[in-house]
């Protein structure tokens, strides 16, 4: 029995791991806390899960020795909080952005702060297992990817030995921003928007720079969706290729990866993928098309940002740490219609 | 030209008000007030104005004079105001819930505090044309309705002869609620629900009873609409009638109303009323089914919150009260598909 | 291992069963049929089983010998095929409304046509296990009710002793209509939408009267949403009670019943069922408001019309047929946010 | 009074056509043809125009001799037509495809199929007042422009000079498809997407390039919405440029344009352009954000695909044509919230 906690588990990413860990039976949860709502129930905050667990928020200042810490609490928040957590646990998957950069430069650069604890930076594998598995496995921690940059990420890397210049156009539900009420996320302001925000610049690039070597120009759409990010990645290719080389070369990669499906169809109503159908999975749905008179690769990647990319992510790597099968807990298959 | 002062202009009632009068070449908006939003530019807050008006926020602290005083202050703080608001001006409409109500007793037994300007009451005629016209022409003021309200008194008051009871359940779009972020307006949170609040005991129900002699049980609901009211009110007939009779008496009522419509119709898809294509219309919809079976009616009431439930019945009152075309300015007559 | 058919499995219910099924390591499907699809994948159909089943769609004019079937073919052609089905399955849970009234008279009276199979009327139980468990698991049949009826009866069930008269005002989504598209299913008319429609005499009240013995006068609203009813049961008691009172009959009636919930509390955002977080549960909460000044229960049920409301219920119903734990496969929580 | 016939009137660019004109007092509706609603009113078809007008739609066999024909028939029939329509009338507002290229040839490339009436193109200028004012006044005639088309066109026009490549990455509402029920407009299958269609190789480039002499790369994606389209049109710079350079751009070619704003703004929600509160209106919002590290320009392009994608721009035509104030029945500013 592996137990775990979970630091700021009233938020969305936590009450999804939640969901996930809650009904295994190799997992018992032994603390999960919320400053805002100690000693409240869990099913309170989170009303999928009333009656499935007796669980209540209990403070982040004491942490109870476990097997495996997730933390969920606030970027710029964590790196001071992480060895203090590396006491109470073998084991921290961080969702926060703080251990996703490989040098304290490249966090300063993007987050305009130095960074508190650079030297437990290489103690975090970037998340990804399709990409990092044997380090992650290795190392015994991780640091969950974001949201964003887990489908730009995941739909560029099998071919980016052919990229010339990548502009990724992403699609984002509100669930990504978290569940602090503000202006911009009141129902009547938010509700049927296609709001351009971060049109540069966006942190994410970081990552991607990080992951797969382009400097892609990322620019993000709120839509009108709760869970969900469709990435558009408008690639030149730097040769000439047909689509059977795309093909295999995102077979060649993924053929083994129980979370990637390869989405292209030529005819019926769902020949590209579509973040509506992935919610509450943990699949990342990947889809091209060869624009061949412009030499462009349009690449289509979609995920729920909740699972794939955050806490399905984290469960993943939970299970590659501790050698279990990969998919165990992550089997929902997403629903159709919806 | 009538020059006219919007109180409290920065929240969507306020927004509407702006929107229906400033393309008017018969009326001159003297003053904006908003708080929170000094100096500000009316456009940078209601997005559909950019560009059509020079106007900014101003203090309230001061009111110039001006024929007509529109006043979308909070419940509870209109009514300390008012004598203030009546020196400014000869005509006021006030958009609250603080002149609705015809006695400070009931004001008292529905909003749990006492009323502070008991003595002008009897300025305020209830602000529905439909049923007070004169009374508002002579007395140069109105207390326009409450949204919910509106849809069921409209709806009942032809029919109040025959109702035995009835029930009203309501469904109400997120503007509803006003402009101010929260945890129940959070869009992940309001997204896609069926939320039941207030299911008995709705302070409407003292406007309702107040204009029809009906005390009707009423529950609402917020459903994923931003605009838009739709009251299904569920009446047990005190006798039995047929279809027709029920249109002669709806017929009778309304015919001369510019802004009420009978929608009943055997085929086609909008065989009853339905708000979405009332969205910035101010046109309240009502339709029925003869239960005969069961001697119930079932009565269908559709509008435009915004509109006909607030800024537009408010309009159309000015029209009343200056004399002019009791349409002007509200001929806008909705979209569709939308 | 249970072997299994499903007979129309290209429509939206076929899809639920499907993804219930194909991932449980106690039942083996082969054979699902579709006369459209013939010879196509089920992931192309269904698209969030991709990649998870090699099923094709075969013809239902030859059904395999299997362990159970269910029937998800449309109302009046079952009935036609019913003895057929019983020769190649020991157990049959049909979907469809030819097995859920007791009588042909009754089905006359409602569906306006004849019954051809009158014989076996008694052979299918209605198929919630909350009320009729035992039957089902002898007679090894059952006719899974319609979704609409499930949730007014679930709710009125544990109260109906209470009721005078009662009134439900249910909201659906647009998956209940099934997978045909027409002028009423298109996107740019039913986004949005609260549209009567069976404003009286909707055929569910038959059996809602059958299972509760009440002549429930039902109005039901499409709405803006893709799974999920909620159903506000406005009643009028023939006797004063108290919250409590309410509170001990469903807990007597459902304290062992494990998708039901009693959902109501005094704070928080989430103090009634609402059908948003059940999507791909198979819940149906329960919650209530107890208007003591009008003598009124205000009931609110909630489910996912095609898990408790369908599939989700027929699984139900297979798990007791065949004595397996009753939640076996329907453990999902439902999403939140969602 | 100017007399006009819709042919076509009952899809929803013909709808939006009625509501902009049956309330001017200088136009007179002689004839609104469909052959499906054939002597059906105009209000059971498009249900906001009830009570406004008593049309009933005719055959469009017989056309009656009028100042100005709409004509709302699909792509390809209408150049069958044409010569016909013109001898009714001598004006013509087309708002299908077939006269928007300017030689035949580019029609049948993109088309597949001959030109039928090649003679007619050079009577039929696009029909965008801002680029072809004086050419569509000389002519009398235009050829309404695409609507994603003149997303983009309008969007890139004022700042082709400095385009080196560009990729439009857009985002359509479902009312872009037209009124005709189909697997892909199914309400289950089409709320909540973020669906890519035509990822490459869409008709309306063929616009673009004609308008603005470049080869823009259009990806194309149905999202959650009705009326609206959303265009970022991502723009590699052939040269060094500074924020105020694009701003003076696009200010000296939309400087006089009645129907261009230019959204940019530092702080506030509404910082770009976005469709939702554009619905009903006639406005093309424009926006951008330098990336200058990238040495990339985000345009952001919005507007209501019925009204400046369609019907608007027709209309406006036709107060060109007659000489009339340009913003004539174009009036409304659209709805915030909505």
């Amino acid at each position: 029995m592996i137990t775990a906690a979970i630091i700021g588990a009233s938020g969305y990413t936590g009450g999804e791991l939640l969901r996930l860990l809650i009904m295994r039976d190799d997992v018992e949860i032994n603390q999960v806390t919320s400053q805002r709502f100690l000693g409240i129930q869990v099913g309170h905050v989170h009303p999928n899960l009333r009656g499935l667990t007796d669980l209540r928020f209990t403070s982040d200042e004491e942490i109870q020795e476990c097997d495996v810490i997730f933390c969920g609490l606030p970027h710029g928040t964590t790196m001071n909080r992480m060895e203090g957590f590396l006491k109470s646990a073998p084991h921290v998957i961080d969702l926060s952005a703080d251990f996703r950069l490989r040098t304290p430069e490249e966090y300063q650069k993007w987050y305009n702060t130095s960074h508190t604890s650079p030297q437990l930076l290489e103690k975090f594998p970037y998340g990804l297992p399709e990409l990092h598995r044997d380090e992650i496995k290795a190392k015994g921690c991780a640091a969950a990817p974001g949201c964003i940059a887990t489908s730009i990420i995941l739909g560029l890397y099998p071919v980016r030995e052919l990229v010339g210049k990548a502009i990724a156009d992403s699609k984002i539900g509100s669930s990504a921003a978290g569940n602090a009420p503000s202006d911009s996320s009141h129902h009547p302001e938010r509700h049927g928007v296609i709001r351009p925000y971060a049109p540069a610049g966006h942190r994410h690039q970081a990552e991607i720079l990080q992951e797969t070597g382009i400097n892609v120009m990322l620019t993000a759409h709120a839509v009108e969706m709760v869970r969900g990010i469709s990435s558009t990645i408008h690639v030149e290719l730097n040769k000439e290729v047909q689509d059977k080389d795309i093909w295999n070369m995102i077979r060649a990669t993924y053929k083994d990866e129980p979370f990637i499906r390869i989405i292209k169809s030529k005819k019926g109503l769902f020949r590209f993928p579509e973040p509506k159908i992935l919610a509450g999975s943990n699949y990342c749905d990947i889809g091209f098309e060869l624009d061949s008179e412009n030499n462009r690769l349009v690449l289509f990647s979609s995920l729920d940002n909740l699972m794939k990319g955050a806490a399905g992510s984290a469960v993943q790597c939970m299970n590659v740490i501790f050698e279990l099968e990969e998919t165990k807990g992550l089997e929902f298959p997403g629903l159709h219609p919806v």
